[in-house]
């Protein structure tokens, strides 16, 4: 008998997880890049503090030693039910028995799709290199403007979305500005720099405590960033941002706000929530289909409390896992339990030695919160290499300020 | 009395080493990266065993102790003697006083630059960044192909010219191709990867002694290298290159030949040499006027065997410090010693455990010479941050055999 083939679109968290447990059938997995990367740490390559090969891995080499599963580099165009196979850009189709789609998601700008070239999102590593070019051209072309005219042109960052990505973003660069880039451009001052977290609703990190995100507006405040509750963007131009009806000059507008599924879901032919994500049933699968998974951020989910699961990377590992579990014992669809989320908490940094952890219970703050961070994080990379390479990247900017990877090419 | 205003153009070997060395004068740097290169390392850049940040530094970060020296980052177009300014691309010109000229040279085609897109070179991180991305590439695309049609396409490199640039990418490739990459890409087996060295003298490393040419050739081939001597590209297209009269198919062409100097220098208007170089006189002046120099290898500099002094990084640096010493002491044009090339000894490597080394009438092959060279290089690596992660890749790559670098973006 032919081993089942097993095709899993994605390379992030979800699919990765679930390749690596699929240990008897034949599996594919297709990404459009070569690399799994570590997104929790995807803001540290767009402020320059780490170097995109110190928190990404080439898929290949995280299955040297797994030889049922192959990798192939491109990008999926559709979904092909009728022929269970998957259409993809440059190669043939590849057919399959079971299939996994993890394609996670893209930002989105709540049909303002025209604000995007103005306010460029953080998903994968592309966009975070482009990031790390803008912020570090925005550096130098106000130290070039102050040191020639002596101009008033404030540095302005404004960060759309208060969720932990925009908290971190928000967090580094005020960092950043003040501690590794002040020695370096003599002609600006911290006056210069202006850094605004805006957030439409009433409070940033709304999945944390609410006592966890008045600290972290404290400790925001702290470090000089502006934070704007209540504040919903009207409006983005190449060179303001509209916000409560007043235009803020800045050229460097980063959208940290709205996700959308990846529009591949739409080939499905499954049941979509408004943010095109699938509705699963409880065993993460289609609604017509027992061997068509979707999981991770591109999955809908009940949790417990009703409201769908966070699309965030222990969920997606734990689907992964779940998915793996009942591909590799060829578990009947009626004897599937349930997929249950085990939450085994949060933690999300403001920057050096400040964070915020919620874990059950237990709430923490400030220095204790940020090594919390640093543990899991580091547990979670990848690779001896990489977990080395980022620890003493850290080490070296925890005593030094000066940040590792900062080159422009 | 006004501080005497030095503008240094090209923050290379020589302009940086200038720099450092200038502690009395109003220094202002420029530069149209943000970064000073470790150039004698690109390569490993180039073949995924460093990341960018490992092998540069930005160059504000290396004046932050020095006051004195202003760092623009910016394209100089013109050199303007009447009013003794430099002309900028995006800011307003900048006069001197002193004026050192170290723009660094690229790559010349023979007057055949539609070869260009074609056969990339090897001069900046830009260009490093690209030819990874390309070979990084075609090991996909081939895989994928094989994969899929069983095609007996062979993946072929073929490197122009034999120098140190081009023993090293060659003998990098080879080791990469038949160690790292093979696991990562199991449709792909050793006979499919072609790397064709191509000289159009009658040996390789023309620099050094000719025994060691001929030493370097045996470890090449024993690395799977083919090396051809005595031919010169006729042609180049973008499936093939013409080698004495023969096609070979090949997408993956490096030049790593001719070099020629900055067109900034024509606008010098100082005799130059048939590679664009400005012929300079002992003090490393242009003839008309003892405050403009000219170093590194956009200068033609008469050595002492009547030929010109090489392109390399210890005559910028022994140039950047000698011109240093004038300008420090205000040496008037009558009073200078002549320029003098202290010839230290050369290396190249051919990849793990093999390189070839001339110090005097000193010759090492092998081990010793690679370790040599490894040493070399570190030592004169900037920071202690960049020695540290390079040594730390390379003991990983020399006992993993798994390069750092290799995520596409």
């Amino acid at each position: 008998m032919a081993l089942t083939r097993v095709v899993i679109i994605g390379g992030g968290f979800g699919g990765l997880t679930a390749a690596r447990a699929l240990r008897h059938a034949d599996v594919i997995l297709i990404d459009r890049t070569n690399h799994h990367v570590f997104q929790p740490l995807l803001y540290q390559v767009a402020t320059a503090a780490l170097s995109p090969s110190d928190i990404a891995w080439p898929l290949r080499t995280v299955f040297r030693a797994q030889p049922n599963v192959r990798v192939v580099m491109d990008d999926v165009v559709a979904i092909d039910r009728t022929t269970r196979a998957v259409l993809l850009k440059d190669s043939a189709p590849i057919s399959f028995d079971t299939l996994v789609v993890s394609p996670g998601s893209r930002h989105a700008y709540f049909g303002h799709d025209d604000w995007e070239p103005f306010a460029p999102g953080l998903k994968t590593m592309r966009d975070a290199v482009r990031l790390r070019e803008r912020m570090l051209l925005a550096f130098e072309q106000a130290e070039q403007r102050r040191a020639e005219t002596g101009a008033q042109d404030r540095l302005t960052f404004v960060i759309v979305g208060g969720g932990p990505t925009g908290v971190e973003i928000a967090g580094a660069l005020a960092e950043i500005g003040r501690r590794a880039m002040g020695p370096d451009y003599p002609h600006l001052c911290l006056d210069d720099l202006s850094i605004i977290l805006v957030e439409a609703g009433p409070r940033i990190l709304p999945g944390f405590d609410p006592t966890l995100s008045t600290r972290a507006v404290t400790a925001l405040l702290h470090k000089g960033v502006t934070v704007r509750l209540n504040s919903p963007v009207e409006a983005i131009h190449a060179e303001s941002v509209m916000i409560g009806g007043e235009w803020i000059p800045s050229t460097n507008v980063i959208w940290a706000a709205g996700n959308k599924a990846s529009p591949l879901l739409d080939t499905i032919q499954a049941p979509q929530d408004s943010n095109g994500r699938v509705k699963v049933r409880a065993d993460l699968t289609i609604p017509d289909d027992p061997w068509i998974f979707v999981i991770g951020d591109a999955a809908h989910y009940q949790g417990g409390d009703g409201k769908p699961l966070p699309g965030i990377a222990p969920v997606a590992m734990q689907q992964g896992r779940y998915v793996a579990h009942l591909i590799n014992h060829n578990v009947s669809s009626d004897q599937r339990p349930p997929f249950r989320y085990t939450d085994r908490g949060m933690v999300a940094t403001i920057g050096r030695a400040q964070a915020v952890a919620q874990l059950g219970s237990i709430h923490a703050t400030g220095l204790l919160a940020w090594v919390l961070w640093c543990v899991v994080h580091i547990f979670f990379l990848i690779g001896f290499r990489n977990r080395f390479r980022v620890m003493s990247e850290w080490v070296w900017y925890y005593l030094t300020f000066k940040p590792g990877a900062r080159v422009l090419y």
